[in-house]
């Protein structure tokens, strides 16, 4: 390893609205940043020359790209074995994008691409709650549900680098389930995300008469914040949000556990500001539904990374051992 | 390497039942092989001196112990980090029986162990279907329903030794699904086993006026056996069952194929004679319920090694890279 001589990684967080660069060093210190546009730019070489762009300066300020070991993107459908985005939903750029040797060949450095979990996951496990372990499972709770599953401590890809797709396990198999954006039904991530948490409000709102403060904010509008904020001022419906949310990943999150017996599962996103309000429902229901023989065995964490810091932090691990891009 | 100086190992499937032996060669030959009644034997001491006993003649016949590189064992609850069985419901021998120790201590060589279903994996992996792949999921679908999961090339044991019990994955989240030897409702292995297949038989029968061949039989006697003999002669309602089975099976390994997307699930055990009246619904109701990004990425595949040989050949397997037993 010769972080001595290259000591700092790049960390690129891509997400469909925003694009966050970080130059980060060996103690997950983030030593400059710079952001860009994601949806700016129709052509994906337009968006790599802007970005690289927006990296000089601070590439300069670390003493250059000679003192920088690599880079590491976390993207959604980031597939790790192609270094390619491939067929993602929400970015304009259509296809099999070969995005990792696209800025390898602009910084003449070696870049690793991975999906947005997987990147925290990596983040978690290098600088944050899951140092030192070898077996756990990133969910990460924003939009939708993410999920990175680290076993034997690497990082699990599957046969085609689209492994740890947990968000898309189905919790109503009744046929009848919400519908989600992958064409199922039924999915985790309909009910857990976000965006789930508010269509758990404005189902309840729209078929019953119950009294809530949420019913001062137009229903179209009604966001996951929205809900906690009410939970938090003891509005009942929105207490019973959370408490339908935490326990429906509890009873998911104890699958999973059948799985890999992981030993901790990490909760990251903007979900978890819930705090107790989802936490405690899941720990319980989780408990309720795990294999006896798995109870106690695994500790459900909330990531301690800053949620602005650890996508690009994630991201960055990856550069660490980044391989040279064919 | 010395499997030149050393060309053989020890493979033992012990079962609830019987305990089978056998002596292995690299390519996979059973040199010879023998049992004992595990039942027999309430002193696992006793059981170990048995085993080695009637193990005696055929380690003479391939030349001695000396030519014997390891021992491996497939067992209920057998727990691969500690070399014990843990807490196995079906054997007479309490709490935790360090039986890779005690078999090691006897025979003077490195002795591994593992539950059924992971030796099967290895079986599979070292001389069946699952030849060359580095990610599958191994479904045994036998008494229960148990799996082995290889990821990278590597079995997973979790943080504790007893990842992989994907039996036990809820698929009946009403909590009233069908009660599991486990202390949960509603479990894959509830539905999907031998048992489960004679569970659905008799509920049908006992609900229903509908004719069935097998209301020839005392309902407390049916098996899954019964049930395909008669869907092979054309009986509705044991096709229905099998029907039954195999979807809900391919629900299951649907939500498997979002954990770790593997190349291949291979199912082994008694339920797969039934053949396509299992495999035909199993695929159908796989490809519908799996993640679109993923259908047509994992094949189907029944184990071609013998039922009865496949468990000694997966036992014998983990003994070429058995470590030395404290």
């Amino acid at each position: 390893m010769d972080s001595i001589a290259k000591p700092y990684v790049i960390g690129l967080d891509l997400g469909g609205t925003n694009s966050v660069f970080g130059i980060v060093d060996t103690r997950g210190e983030i030593k400059g940043s710079t952001a860009i546009k994601t949806q700016a730019y129709s052509d994906v070489n337009d968006y790599v020359q802007a970005g690289v762009d927006a990296l000089q300066p601070i590439i300069d300020m670390v003493g250059g790209i000679e003192k920088i070991k690599g880079m590491g993107i976390g993207a959604p459908n980031g597939n790790y074995y192609s270094g390619a985005i491939e067929n993602a939903a929400n970015l304009l750029w259509k296809g099999i994008v070969p995005l990792a040797k696209l800025f390898s060949d602009k910084l003449g450095i070696p870049v690793a691409l991975t999906n947005d979990a997987n990147a925290a996951a990596i983040g978690e496990m290098t600088y944050g709650v899951a140092r030192g372990m070898k077996d756990f499972i990133m969910i990460t709770l924003g939009t939708g549900v993410g999920s990175g599953i680290v076993i034997n401590g690497q990082l699990v890809y599957g046969s085609d680098g689209f492994a740890g797709e947990l968000g898309h396990v189905t919790m109503d198999r009744s046929g009848n389930g919400r519908t989600c954006g992958c064409g199922k039904r039924g999915c985790l991530e309909t009910y857990c995300s976000a965006t789930g948490v508010a269509r758990t409000a404005r189902e309840i709102l729209e078929t019953t008469d119950r009294p809530s403060l949420l019913r001062d904010i137009p229903l179209k509008d009604i966001t996951s914040l929205d809900v906690s904020l009410a939970a938090e001022k003891g509005d009942a419906i929105a207490k019973e949000i959370y408490e339908f949310t935490g326990r429906m990943l509890g009873e998911a999150c104890a699958d999973f556990a059948a799985f890999s017996s992981p030993e901790a599962f990490v909760f990251f996103g903007g979900l978890t500001k819930a705090g107790d309000l989802l936490m405690k429902p899941l720990q319980e229901s989780y408990n309720e539904h795990v294999l006896p023989m798995f109870r106690g065995h695994a500790k459900l964490l909330v990531s301690g990374l800053k949620g602005s810091e650890a996508a690009v932090l994630g991201a960055s691990a990856l550069g660490w051992d980044a391989k040279p891009n064919k």
